[in-house]
C-alpha cells in the first residue's frame, strides 16, 4: 500500500468482551489495518484477554486508545462509517462493505482520514451514534440469522478494506500458472501417448479414432501443463506402458520356461 | 436464493477448538450456508461449547456430519476448494474469495455439488488434502500478519459467497460445465493409475512418492475432467498397463518359441 494513504481507524463503542477486541485487532493486522479506538469499554482497559486473543497481533491493542465519548473518538476523521442494520430513522447513504471500501479507499486517497464504527456486542449503535456519521455500511447477512459476531463484523469490513486497497486482481493466479508447456512439448506428449494406445489397440473402432484423440487432448491442453508436467507425464506413459510390459514380458518368459507356472 | 441451488459445504478438516466450530456454524447460519461436514474434530463431537459459541444458530451444529477421512467428506462433491495460502508445491488454479464465490455459485447453478475446506488451527491444510480439490481460495492478507483465525477465514468465504448469490444471476457455462466428475470417481481414477505406476516402478526415490502423487492428482483435478473422461482415462490407464502388456507378452513367447526372432 502507498504510503501516501491513511487506512481508516477501527471505533468500538462500548464493547464488552476483551475477546472480542482482541479477535478485532486480529482482523485489524489481517488487512493492514493500525488505529484502534475504544469508547467505555466496559470492563475498563488494557485487558490481559484481548492480547491473549490476539495471537500476536499485538500492535493495534499496544496503540489503542480510549475514550469517555464517542465524539471525541472520531473528533479528528473526515468520514466515519457506521457498521449496522439499515437504520430505520435516519436517511443516510446505506453502503454494502464492499461501496464502503471504496468510499473510504477514495476519501484516504483524497487526504481524509477515514474511520468504521461497530457497537457493542448485545446493543449495537444508537441513533445518535449512528447520526454522527457519514455514511451506514450493512452486511448483507441471511434474514434467518442477522445477528454477526462483533470480530466477524471488523473482519468481513476489513477484509473489503485490503481488496479495495490491492491495485489490480492479484499476481498470485498469474504465476501459480506460469512457465506453460509449449506446443511443441504438447505434441510430443500426445505423440508418444497415442502411439502406445494405438500399439495397445485403444482406438477402435477406427472411425472413432480421432474423435477419440481429440477429447484426450482436450483434458491435457485444458490442464494448463507446465514444461515440468509434461515431461511428467510422459515419464507416466513410458512407465505404464514399458515398466508394466517388462513386468509382464518377464513372466511371460518364466512361463515359457516352466510352463506348470 | 432460489431453492435449485444447493449451498457449498463447509468442510473443516481436523479441527481443534469447539469454540471455533461454533464460530463457524454462526458465519455460516449469517450467510445462508447449512452443510457442515468435520473431518477428525480433536476433541470429539457433539461438544457443547460449539453451541455455546453459536449463539443460536445451531442448525449447522445439529446437522453437522463427522468423518474419520476427508476423501470420505467430500465424496459426493464436485467442487471442492481449500482455503489455504498459497500452496507452493501444487499447480492449482488460486483465487481470492471473491473469484472463488463466483466459481462456485457458477457451479452450484450448474447442478454442482460444492465445498470449501479449511484446515485445523494450528496445522492448516496438508498437501495431499489440497491435492484433493480442484483450486485453492487464498486469502488476501498483509504480509505482516497472515495468521487467520478459523471462523474469520470461514466468515470472510461465506461473506463472498453471499454477495456472489444477490449480486447477479451466475454466467452459467452450463455446457462446459456439465456432470463433471465426483469425488469419489475422481478417487478411483487415481487408485487405478496410481496402483499401476507402484507396480512399474515409476515411484523413486520412494521418499518423493508423496510428491510425485500430489503433482500427478493435481494435473487431473485441474483438468475439471466428466465422467466420461474419468471413464476414458481409466481405459487410457488399462491399455497402456495391460495392452502393451499383451504385446509384449507375445512378443516373449515368440521369442521363447523362436529364440533365433
Amino acid at each position: 500500500m502507498p504510503a501516501e494513504f491513511t487506512t481508516p481507524a477501527i471505533i468500538l463503542n462500548e464493547p464488552q468482551l476483551a475477546e472480542n477486541i482482541g479477535a478485532v485487532a486480529r482482523a485489524m493486522a489481517n488487512f493492514g489495518l493500525r488505529d484502534l479506538r475504544l469508547v467505555r469499554p466496559r470492563d475498563g482497559w488494557p485487558q490481559d484477554r484481548a492480547w491473549a486473543a490476539a495471537s500476536g497481533a499485538n500492535w493495534p491493542l499496544d496503540g489503542a486508545l480510549v475514550f469517555d465519548r464517542l465524539e471525541d473518538a472520531i473528533a479528528d476523521l473526515h468520514m466515519v462509517l457506521a457498521t449496522t442494520a439499515r437504520p430505520r430513522e435516519l436517511r443516510l447513504p446505506v453502503m454494502t462493505p464492499r461501496e464502503a471500501a471504496d468510499e473510504l479507499h477514495a476519501a484516504a486517497a483524497a487526504g481524509q482520514a477515514t474511520g468504521l464504527l461497530y457497537g457493542g456486542e448485545r446493543a449495537g449503535l444508537e441513533t445518535r451514534d449512528i447520526a454522527l456519521c457519514q455514511g451506514v455500511v450493512t452486511i448483507p447477512v441471511d434474514e434467518r440469522f442477522r445477528s454477526l459476531n462483533l470480530g466477524q463484523a471488523v473482519v468481513v469490513t476489513a477484509y473489503e478494506w485490503g481488496m479495495a486497497v490491492q491495485d489490480s486482481p492479484p499476481e498470485i493466479f498469474a504465476k501459480n500458472m506460469a512457465s506453460p508447456a509449449g506446443q511443441e512439448a504438447l505434441l510430443g506428449l500426445y505423440g508418444q501417448l497415442e502411439g502406445e494406445l494405438h500399439a495397445a489397440g485403444f482406438f477402435h473402432p477406427p472411425e472413432k479414432t480421432p474423435s477419440m484423440i481429440n477429447n484426450l487432448r482436450a483434458i491435457f491442453t485444458r490442464a494448463g501443463l507446465s514444461e515440468q508436467e509434461v515431461r511428467t507425464l510422459r515419464g507416466v506413459v513410458t512407465a505404464l506402458s514399458k515398466g508394466r510390459g517388462k513386468v509382464l514380458e518377464k513372466l511371460a518368459a518364466k512361463r515359457a520356461r516352466d510352463p506348470s507356472s
